[in-house]
């Protein structure tokens, strides 16, 4: 739902990415090699990890990763590996350790931080550099609340990337501070799996062309995307509320208060952001829908989308659930569309790809993108 | 149950496919690509698609094609792909549409000949060629009552290749007219999945080595099948029924009356006809069995078998089930038999292949035909 | 629980295999060539097979192989392969055939030898050599009451492998003897689908570092496997029971008497063998715990575990639950720490593997026989 400059030739079309980017397994192992194990990925919300000790065990790129809250508040990151003999360090999708991160199979045992702490007649081997047996970390970052991590050795600014993803689509690093996303609380989290490739996702994601056939709901709520060429056209626009509209709901009933930032110009506004190559972050007054990606294999994607609202709603217990399904019939009619084109990816009509209509074009970037991460 | 040549070299056997042909993913996609994305292939019955705007989605070598009777009474193919950004045309395997072929993704257009008709804001560019971006045509002939598509840009001739299997097969042109296909009614249609090759369940077609064996009710009815050695020796020959056999039944009772068209000499007699690569005909006096297969991998193959009988018996809501027993059972101990080779094509037992006896000589142009076919 | 030489450099860590020896489907199928189509495998048990004309159908390697008793008594194995058109011969993971074996498809039959004996039409067919044209041949010999065979062309000699990773163990050959496995009965037998590399379970049960943190039960009748250096330290010896232990058994009750043969020095005493690559055998004064492994792939390994026990308890009806269930736990604990090792196996955290602390030392022999088999 989110498109590029308004600046195109009128009335061209311009190419896609050929079909065989989105089936080919060693186009997605390139792709997991260049982009998913190189890039900043947001893997979990912070929240959702409050305590010392407490740890997410999420998949990274190629990589199981262990996310640990520090004894000192922090929370840090690991390959969930034990240095002994490689099995799986933590087990379960989350969980609360003690003092130390215990491997099940011989014992050995890290603290919170990464070092080795003991093992089984560690004592009678002297050459165990502690350190050196450490957990393999991993590049961690905490922002809009979230946990970011990147398995690169040497990983790009988090500033040039992420950050930067953000301001260049809403103008200024203050519009993103004004919904406070590190205080918000978690109202519903809905889990998806997409039979579809994960660049069908962000290109669907970019481009408004099909909100009028597929998304009645959202199309009466915001009636600028019924048009197709609209979207956000213009950096820092957003797409307006209908009139008669009161909340960005099922219904355009009600939705909650303002948040406490939100400023007159975001008020009865939508904003939607890309985060290359895996977040999609939708604003609106009174919540924020947080999606996050997977992708698994060339037709298999994992998306994880959270609603998130003022603390004292969810505190509340006041019902979320018209706000909610807006968008979870969105993402339905999405990724039911996505699934409808991945099988036809492999076809010879698709051999050199399709075409990209003037209100998609900003896509073509997307595709360019692409290309230059996976050939570099 | 088709076998070729009587003149073959007395009592020596000579050497199969090698095993391989039967189990690597390399060799299948190489079939795949040599022999059914550039033969005719038998994919939809004609009759089951009346109306105007009645479509079909059928798999034909590595495509998903539509078939589609347009509003001037013929029928149509296409690739089912839209050619915008590659959706799924038809989402349903058959369907009615009205005017247009719509895409359910952004709403292209396309008229039931194929040219793009319309699109949202269409109007503002100015460059499209609704012909260039219409559907993308499949190579389509009715006969015998099916729709046969070849997706080669330059099919082969359809009488050289189709036609000429039936007629060499029987010896005449006219033989196959008695039965009047396009006139039968569809009595029952029973789908097979089997886990073996194509190319195994052709070989079985072929030959009769195997009635006595495993084909019990079969020989019953045509003695002659019991000999092994026996079968269609010649051009033109047909097997006869048992003396005590009324019709070609399960038990050996009356069937229904002899179809209008079939002589003296086709009455009770059974002809097997195989067109490659993928269709068995097997005719008797008073229903015809059409089976189409549909390979899917090397060791995974759908055989959808049709019984066709005279429209009145069809329309009188008399039981066939007698009749269709009878070769359903054939079906599942001929398929049977295939899977239990197919786990062996990978041994080193079979590595340089098995042996033909002289009754199966003919199975060796097979190979040959094949293996020119894949090297071609 | 097996574990080497006690004269390994004090302290010193060395590396293990690295991780995509464990996971890469091509380094599978060379081990499958070069270790399991070419070593001597374990695949059935001989009193399993006791009358003759009666059969087991068996994986061995790459290859299915039918395992017959003879009329002379002895067993004899083939490839599973009709030599005609390779069907399966026998259909059954086992049963009972009289004078011949028949093939279910064109009815070709052998003697239970090996040798053609019939086929439809043979009369008809001089050239056919009914040896050349017999089943292939698997080289088979019996060894401490199991059926052992070997796919090679020339196998290897079955003493200096087979025989001699026993004695090499235990010492001298009369140590085994005393066990007299030819002459126990099943009492048990359970079959486990494990989710690892067969070379985890075979790395597993070489050492005992694991035994204290994962069995209990194992540690509380066998203290000194709680010291995680203590295992089967030097040739011929074994672990001592626990004092207040009275038999081998999940609560340390009494198990059954003593088997005839064993001696003194053997009573009260646990050994355990491996013998590469595919066997584990665990003795105790009153039962043998007797496991062979079957690969699939390289996450994927049968294991099949008899518990064997003097003929005149089984024939008694006695209840060996109590025997059977503290090695069950500890297969079931030994597994699921290979299945958790088995997806660390791809990480970058393991890509050069991990470590061998001084009681695993003797894995690494393990290790280099593994390369240099695969290498050869």
């Amino acid at each position: 739902m989110q498109s590029g400059s308004p600046v195109t030739p009128a009335g061209s079309l311009i190419p896609t990415l050929e079909g065989s980017w989105y089936t080919a397994p060693d186009v997605f192992a390139r792709e997991r090699q260049a982009i998913f194990d190189r890039d900043w990925l947001c893997v979990a919300r912070a929240g959702d990890i409050p305590a010392p000790g407490q740890f997410q065990v999420v998949q990274a790129g190629s990589e199981s990763v262990l996310v640990v809250r520090q004894r000192a508040g922090g929370l840090r990151a690991f390959l969930n590996v034990c240095r002994h003999r490689g099995s799986r360090l933590c087990l379960e999708e989350s969980g609360q350790t003690g003092r130390y991160l215990r491997c099940s199979y011989h014992a050995w045992a890290y603290e919170l931080g990464g070092r080795l702490a003991a093992a089984p007649n560690l004592a009678r081997m002297p050459d165990i550099d502690r350190d050196a047996y450490g957990l393999v970390p991993v590049a961690l970052r905490e922002w809009l609340g979230y946990a970011w991590v990147c398995l690169a050795k040497e990983p790009p600014s988090f500033e040039d990337t992420v950050v930067s993803a953000v301001t260049g689509r809403l103008g200024t690093e203050q519009a993103i501070k004004s919904y406070a996303l590190d205080d918000l609380a978690l109202g519903r989290r809905i889990t998806y799996e997409v039979a579809a490739n994960w660049k069908l996702l962000v290109e669907n994601f970019m481009e408004c062309y099909h909100c009028a056939p597929i998304h009645p709901e959202l199309t009466s709520v915001l009636p600028e995307f019924a048009g197709g060429y609209a979207a956000q056209y213009y950096v820092g626009h957003g797409a307006e509320f209908a009139e008669r509209v009161s909340g960005f709901t099922i219904d355009g009933s009600p939705g909650f208060g303002r948040l406490p930032g939100v400023t007159d110009e975001q008020d009865r506004r939508y904003y939607a952001i890309t985060i290359r190559p895996q977040v999609f972050i939708n604003l609106v007054p009174d919540h924020v829908i947080f999606h996050r990606m997977i992708p698994h294999g060339p037709d298999h994607t994992t998306v994880i989308c959270d609603w998130l609202f003022d603390a004292a709603v969810v505190a509340s217990g006041q019902d979320v659930s018209r706000s909610v399904e807006l968008f979870d019939r969105v993402n339905l009619q999405d990724f039911a569309a996505c699934e409808r084109t991945q099988p036809s990816m492999s076809s010879r009509a698709y051999e050199s790809g399709g075409v990209l209509v003037p209100s998609e074009h900003h896509i073509g970037d997307f595709h360019t993108w692409v290309r230059t991460r996976v050939s570099a």
